[in-house]
């Protein structure tokens, strides 16, 4: 556990761990959708109910899609470290997109509706999930991708990024179980108090949220699960970064 | 960075980041004091005012106190490993009572006024922390201090100690949160959204809840930050297994 430069055979409990974070992501989903579609009317975008096509987008992409971007050095541990980081990346294209949708959707209803923006702290730190994700995802992608940094710059930023990368992802859920308080208190107000059905349901579904966070910061954060690093990976790199940029990979 | 065992001098980065959580922290408990004191009357036992000790005792306990407790083996890093070790239990200690009058206000109010209990989201974040850090600490004192297990026990709890530790700290801060934007909606209302001074500030401190809980994380998760191993403590940790157990230090 304290030599994190041996190469590990893929730990038996690593997957059951992942497939347990699985399960619960895709609860979270089934049940943000149970939600929405049994006590919330559904979903659709031309009319009150583009409201909730918020929650919907941004669970599945800020928390379901980008807690699996990060897991994907742990799953992928024997591939070509560029496919396993080209996959991380468009996860997080994929997430953004999505999550892009969640936030027009908001913007748009409370246009129509005459609503105030950006006065709440679910709010708050929603926008600034949005901002660090990006500025995170573009710093990522011109350190390890296009144009690539020199590798001792890359090896300076890569624990700032997996830090940054983690936090983002940790915020993410804070700021979903903020909207679904909002959402509960808003709608339901004193009736909270009476354990609607309603309210128990959004309570169950708020510590799935922060269980998936849990395990998948469990996986992230396991020395012995990390992905070993693989023989080969040093000459692909220094291909790649020669073929990129033509710089000598002993360069500062 | 890749070599935990290698004894580090102090890095003269880690007193800033500690010092800047420090300032974080106290701001925390400085702002929850000026909005329960400004805008909420203040704090009483007797009075309807004893809602007002709840938020106060669990920041005080649950997130300055905790994280600091937290920041203990960054902190003393060259003291004896017991000194260090029986400061980080006492700080738990510390930080449990206060949140247990926070928690007792709390029913107690309740009780008074005839408003249910444990009905949101927020109060089974809050319960689930409650018995998580009362089972973590419990565990922690047996296993590390009294009566101690065996070494190689030790060695195989100590991740998931230190795991659970950061993942109880998170949830806290995750819980604070939740109870401040429920404080908030249940007094505001739709007020809120018209950017009422109390509101800002009340979102102004959920950015510094989530901003002292992330650099405590970022903090511990430095892997070139971590404790390192003095020289006398596998000696010293013989003597005191010896003295409290009689087990032989090699034993399973």
């Amino acid at each position: 556990m304290d030599s994190p430069a041996r190469p590990a055979p893929a730990p038996a409990a690593l997957l059951y761990y992942v497939a347990f974070s699985q399960l619960l992501g895709l609860a979270v989903v089934a049940m943000t959708g149970t939600w929405l579609g049994v006590y919330r009317g559904g979903i659709a975008w031309e009319s009150a109910l583009q409201f909730n096509v918020h929650p919907l987008c941004m669970v599945i992409g800020l928390v379901f899609l980008q807690g699996d971007a990060l897991l994907v050095y742990r799953i992928f541990r024997n591939e070509a470290k560029r496919t396993t980081k080209v996959l991380h990346g468009l996860l997080h294209v994929f997430a953004f997109v999505i999550a892009l949708v969640g936030l027009v959707a908001m913007f748009d209803y409370h246009r129509k509706e005459g609503y105030a923006d950006l006065y709440s702290l679910h709010s708050w730190c929603g926008i600034l999930v949005f901002v660090l994700f990006f500025v995170q995802w573009l710093m990522g992608f011109s350190f390890f991708l296009f144009p690539g940094a020199s590798f001792s710059l890359r090896s300076r930023y890569r624990p700032q990024h997996v830090f940054l990368g983690g936090a983002i992802f940790l915020l993410s859920v804070g700021t979903a179980l903020l909207g679904l308080k909002e959402a509960l208190l808003f709608k339901l107000g004193t009736k909270y108090s009476k354990f609607e059905p309603e309210g128990v349901l959004a309570n169950v579904l708020g510590l799935l949220l922060a269980a998936f966070g849990a395990v998948v910061l469990y996986i992230l954060t396991r020395a012995d699960w990390k992905r070993p690093l693989q023989a080969e990976e040093q000459a692909l790199s220094m291909d790649f970064k020669t073929l990129t940029e033509g710089d000598s990979p002993s360069s500062q």
